[in-house]
């Protein structure tokens, strides 16, 4: 078995094939991120969407607003963008302004261009395994399962996490009856008694709490796959900062059977992911 | 601690509190279930609705339709239960004759007379801890768990059966940051390996497999809490045949700090949790 579990040569694949079916077809599927407000951040990893989908040929747009658009106002742009039948896929960059209902918002957008699959609709679909839009952090996990051959079925996996956008749907994705589905899912968080006990039975970790470096290697069981879905700064002394997962890479590597680097590993398919469901929601629209 | 979990007090008080509100308000609260076909168990499922309705002031009727019915004709008989005001909740009983789609049909059923929980809609509301539907069952173990005062905060719960109706929502609702949730969830299921050394380890035992005492006393940790979903008919020697549960309740007794007897545990709460959602529907409806 691959032991790094690097995203470079499946998403090379992904891009491959979205651009050849883009182009083959003369498809033109168009994604527009809602931004409030100026956020350096969310603008970095917007450009780099836009970037990667001029790749494939998908278009990535944005549109602005002012930190004190209000909520009708925003309603209303949401409105426009439904019923607009040249875009595709709509996407709001969050953490919203604290006067916005996000709960009303996210209800708002047509489900059917809800390329993050956080409107419930699509919650309940994925629960359901039903057709819809799959959040894209749990579908890259399950895309590097998959390209890495990784048996999930009657697997003792541990999700570390029940946020709404990855936790929770990944722990219901991998109780699905399919190839990357069928196994016994423990999930975890700050309430959990006994975290290290737990994680040392794991077959499979995948850890998704957003704390640097919180898994030690030595809570890991002997031969463990490791799926690292934390993307944290933390200080450097030469870089002045740099990226690590929630997991110890380093001090894990020679303890596990496999495991994703941070940088380089689920991070990038996420995007990858997020541009494939707008393709889907292009072929959604024009049937 | 109480040991055998009965539900007699708790849905004594949930018949009270049902019958007053409504009464109190002049609330009048109806339900229709579809039934495709003549099944006696079904029958005998929705008299016992029909009973346990009107003793709280909920109408609860019938609509009965030939094996034979096309798809089309069904969902135009839920759009005309959708739109009928005097009609709050409607339910779809299964299984349904092959020639239909139940997943068409279980979108056509308004989400807000979804009384059974099933509509993707409030699936998704359920994993998101949004207002909507519960079904029933998982919701009665919520009942019972909040009625007893068991707490599930950091504890081990392991969920046997991962069904759309119960294991997959109860793990979901376990999972909740509230005083029924932030439970550490594992979903068993056919699939899993080492079933017996993952019980063992469950302060809380939830088992809803549909398989008559799958579940063995020496399989449990000392001074678990068992809280048996199942009910299944077996054959008996004096009465031709008797209700037993997935989990061996006799065996188990001395075993366990608490259980939920069958019948007399969950099933039976169940019923008052339909009702109670149907009043809920009811208010939707009217504000």
């Amino acid at each position: 078995m691959t032991k790094k579990l690097i995203a470079k040569p499946l998403i090379k694949q992904i891009y491959a094939d979205l651009k050849t079916e883009i182009i083959d077809n003369g498809f033109a599927p168009k994604l527009v991120i809602i931004l409030i407000g100026e956020d350096p951040a969310a603008e970095y990893y917007v450009q780099n969407l836009v970037k990667k989908g001029k790749k494939v040929g998908i278009e990535v747009t944005t549109k602005l607003f002012n930190v004190d658009i209000t909520q009708t106002q925003l309603l209303t742009e949401i409105e426009k963008l439904n019923s607009d039948a040249n875009v595709h896929g709509v996407m709001l960059q969050k953490p919203l302004p604290k006067h916005l209902d996000e709960s009303e918002i996210v209800m708002k957008i047509n489900p059917q261009k809800d390329v993050d699959g956080f409107h419930p609709l699509n919650v309940g679909n994925l629960v359901l395994d039903r057709e819809g839009f799959i959040p894209s952090t749990p579908n890259a996990v399950l895309e590097i399962l998959k390209y890495y051959e990784i048996e999930t079925s009657g697997k003792n996996i541990v999700v570390i996490g029940r946020s709404d956008i990855v936790g929770k749907p990944m722990a219901n994705l991998l109780l699905r009856k399919n190839e990357t589905g069928n196994a016994t899912v423990t999930v975890c968080h700050s309430r959990t008694q006994n975290l290290s006990a737990i994680i040392k039975q794991a077959e499979i970790v995948i850890a998704a709490i957003g704390n640097p470096l919180f898994v030690k290697a030595d809570m890991l069981k002997d031969g463990a796959i490791v799926i690292d879905v934390g993307v944290n700064q933390i200080e450097d002394a030469k870089k002045g900062y740099r990226y690590v997962g929630d997991v110890e890479y380093e001090a894990s590597f020679d303890k596990v059977s496999a495991i994703t680097p941070v940088p380089g590993g689920v991070g990038s398919v996420t995007t990858a992911m997020l541009l494939k469901n707008v393709l889907k929601a292009y072929k959604l629209l024009h049937g």
